[in-house]
């Protein structure tokens, strides 16, 4: 390994490099249904991995597709990247030709990327199906190129596709293409669960056997087709593995890879290794949330460690047990991966919880029971109607205070709103929205257009509120989700509209619930610009 | 066993009790964020999963709130379980007091559940601060509990809570407390990761000592949190446990619990176990939506096995092999599972993919490489404009044929419409749109009311084309989407918009996008209807 470690040091990897964290987001990630990344998405979302202090980040296919090839021309030139090294992803030549000679095979070298992974078949029926070539051609093609890409002073891994199945079809082929790499000067062979079918004991059984009989060293890729891919990766750093490839957030074809952050949350936390740079793991849920932006899917909240519910406590039996000891029941400390402990407000978390949260959001409820069971009851009742307070922490403050206080805080009242969206002849459309409110005495009227009718009437409020409470510029709409609560009813099912606002300095989320996405929304809307001025400490005034 | 066995085959348990599916969606799963279940929810998914054949339901917690009480007073009256025993969850008795005096034990009998779930402290910090009460006093209350409903003629398990962190701290008391369930005549000792922490390789080394050291029957309850739940429920299975607790689609508390649905299919598919009845594997899928639609969230689109990308192919790469053999790139048949196999039509997917679409929606591309071409160069455009076609096959049908036959299928053509939404003072909404359409050569003018926005412009389109397009009255909207593109920038952001159609012998799915919740929702009402009477046979007339 010395000459590797010397030489991976030499382009700037870290001291250390027995163990490898390997992201393959950017690769393998992007294959998600429903992800499809620009260049610019690419560049960011390589910074916070970078960030995160992953060993490396495997960019794409230069020369496979255009978007792969300026990423990482403008990768090495924009990213001064700390932790990562970069990685261009590429195939083993074409059957019969140079790896000198193929055009795909330079790509790799042109990206300048210090690190390449060559993909080769490793499964017999794959190299006679799909590569429709000889089972020694394909060796000679390993061998050939990760030799090529050594002489020009890469580092070299080869990914063996399909190579659990290949194992198991013909166990001393797969094991003279992880032979062959090795042999060529490739650093790592990674075994490859393309299909996903594997389980961990198999796995284990598996990578314990090739590393005996190979000598190589070994990486695993997991993917997620029996959701173990997880347990997988971890199964196959017990044989030996000194390499694991993961994705943020599990992003990946069909299922997902194994997912980058409870792999490295397991061997930090479980193993005691240390795999990330210090304070790495306390960034991980913003991280997380941060790459999930990026990609444009809703973070997944029950994600282990970094979704928000990871660690939030319904049960009434637990929250009451919590006020003991927080320990009793949470595996680890929310704050060693930058999450918090949550209490959730439902009709199952009683007294217990309402009283935490109450000490959560500073909300003194004395031990009033009768006020604790006032909002309790208030709770159900309206998340029978469809609002839910787990998800609008603004809005059930609002709600205990106005309990608490006897009385809702009021800065405004409205007296009506109107909204019109028309779609003219000429294919424009026009929005806009006409409100009526009360506020400090005054009847105020105001008028506003918007790209949307909820846009017209957020315009149209603010027109009308920030004259009187110019703190209200301060705010900004950060995100506006619509859930339909009944999906086999369309376009009649009661709608709940959550809008989360900032104010520079922080973030709160509010909801609305009706049967139609307008009235919800503005419902959400009330409640956001109220929390805002409750937050700027103005004194309620109708 | 053997008298368990029979006393349990008296009540009408599968004859073969050797291994035991433990469904606690009801109970475990309902303490997920976001679920809050009805008695008539909880009745609806007791018929699915005794159709999906589990052996044994646990229906909640019945004397600590009514719901559960009513469920099941109900379940037994209502429902005519083929598979599946009902199973009463509840805890020990009080410390200090007799079991047959525990009003909260024999509500558990009231019940009238045959078998009841027991949960019992084996973790001596819990019995000591969350219980308060002595390390003895809890193993009599264990085998003092069990003993009396033993005796009552119920079947018992006996749930050991924070088995696996109680066994860490003290392992002889966490096997005192195993024994003593075991004694009293429980048939099956849960060992329960209640705090989800561990990982396979732990659960095996503790499954397979505690067995040795107790002799007891054991069943695992593991918890997700390390994202290794199912992972860990297998590994205590090969140590030797025989009975599995699970969730559908693995709802549960905080990340969740094991999932059902990819532990049964290991058992059947990887492990060769009989664990189903007959057919009911390839149900699986249709059962984990249903469930899905029940609790009201959204089936999770990646779950292993049932998630409508676990079968879906999206690169180029994949694609073009496909089309050789399936089965080198899925590790089961799709259809043994109840799924099916989908390619994804996106810029990466390439020709491969959008001549198996073709194929696959029955649309004939010949070997027209142009044609091919231009729809790539289409769906690449749309794509970036925010449309998704992987998730609206309708609307890409339409896009392909519109190709294909050089002209799009055009019934009807908008000249214009306008939707006003209003809050009136007293509180009332009022929804109205007016559309002005052309159809088969007249000017169309419709006017409707609806109680929202969307819901006018459908009823005004309705009632605007009907007259001319009679098979419109069978179209129903199952289901209304919205997705906000560009999360940071609140109700200014792109909305996409996706419309479930149905018209009684199938469903499709239409996308639309603009800058406007409702010119967006409109677009996706054209796809919905035009594709509806496309598949109606019926000729385009404008």
């Amino acid at each position: 390994m010395t000459t590797e470690t010397d030489q991976s040091t030499d382009r700037g990897a870290r001291a250390d490099d027995s163990f490898h964290v390997f992201d393959t987001t950017l690769r393998d990630g992007a294959q998600r249904e429903g992800i499809n990344l620009t260049v610019a998405d690419k560049l960011t979302i390589a910074r916070h991995l970078d960030e995160f202090g992953v060993g490396f980040i495997e960019g794409g296919w230069p020369g496979a597709n255009p978007r792969d090839t300026e990423f990482f021309a403008r990768a090495q030139q924009e990213i001064d990247f700390k932790h990562a090294q970069l990685v261009a992803f590429g195939a083993t030549r074409r059957a019969g030709a140079k790896a000198a000679d193929d055009p795909q095979v330079r790509a790799l070298l042109e990206s300048g990327a210090p690190v390449i992974t060559l993909v080769a078949k490793a499964h017999d029926r794959h190299v006679e199906l799909a590569l429709r070539t000889t089972l020694d051609e394909n060796v000679e093609m390993v061998r050939d190129t990760v030799t090529f890409l050594r002489e020009q002073g890469r580092r070299v891994f080869v990914d063996c596709e399909h190579f659990f199945d290949g194992y198991k079809a013909n166990p001393e082929y797969a094991k003279a293409v992880v032979r062959a790499a090795s042999e060529a000067g490739a650093d790592v062979v990674i075994l490859c669960d393309t299909n996903g079918g594997m389980l961990p004991a198999q796995v284990q059984a598996v990578v314990t056997t090739v590393l005996a009989d190979t000598g190589a060293r070994l990486g695993i890729h997991a993917q997620d087709d029996t959701g173990c891919a997880v347990a997988n990766t971890l199964a196959a750093v017990d044989a030996g593995a000194t390499h694991v490839q993961c994705t943020a957030n599990g992003y990946g074809e069909r299922v997902g890879n194994a997912n980058l952050f409870p792999v490295v949350a397991a061997l930090e936390l479980k193993y005691g290794m240390k795999v990330l740079p210090d304070g790495a793991l306390a960034e991980m849920t913003r991280i997380s949330h941060a790459i999930a932006e990026v990609v444009n899917l809703t973070p997944s909240t029950h994600q282990p460690y970094v979704g928000v519910s990871a660690f939030a406590h319904k049960a009434g039996l637990h929250a009451s047990a919590i006020k003991v000891d927080p320990d009793l029941y949470q595996h680890i400390d929310p704050e060693q991966v930058g999450n918090t402990m949550r209490m959730l407000v439902s009709d199952m978390a009683g007294r217990a919880s309402v009283e935490l949260k109450g000490k959560e959001l500073g909300v003194d409820l004395g031990n009033d029971r009768d006020l604790v069971g006032r909002v309790v009851e208030r709770v159900k009742e309206r998340e029978l109607q469809g609002y839910t307070y787990e998800a609008a922490d603004a809005s059930f403050e609002l709600l205990l205070r106005a309990e608490a206080e006897g009385r809702p805080r009021t800065y405004f009242r409205t007296e009506s709103w109107r909204a019109i969206v028309e779609d003219r002849p000429d294919g424009t459309h026009a929005n806009e929205a006409t409100v009526k409110l009360w506020a400090k005495g005054e009847r105020i009227v105001a008028t506003a257009e918007g790209n949307g009718p909820v846009h017209a009437l957020d315009q149209a409020m603010r027109a009308g509120l920030e004259p009187v409470y110019p703190q209200l510029a301060k705010l900004e709409l950060v995100d506006y989700k619509v859930r339909i609560l009944e999906g086999r009813h369309g376009t009649e099912s009661t709608t709940r509209v959550l809008i989360t606002t900032g104010d520079g300095s922080g973030e709160w989320s509010t909801v609305g619930v009706g049967d139609n996405v307008i009235a919800a929304s503005w419902q959400a809307l009330e409640d956001a610009y109220t929390y805002g001025l409750l937050r700027a400490g103005i004194e309620p005034a109708q």
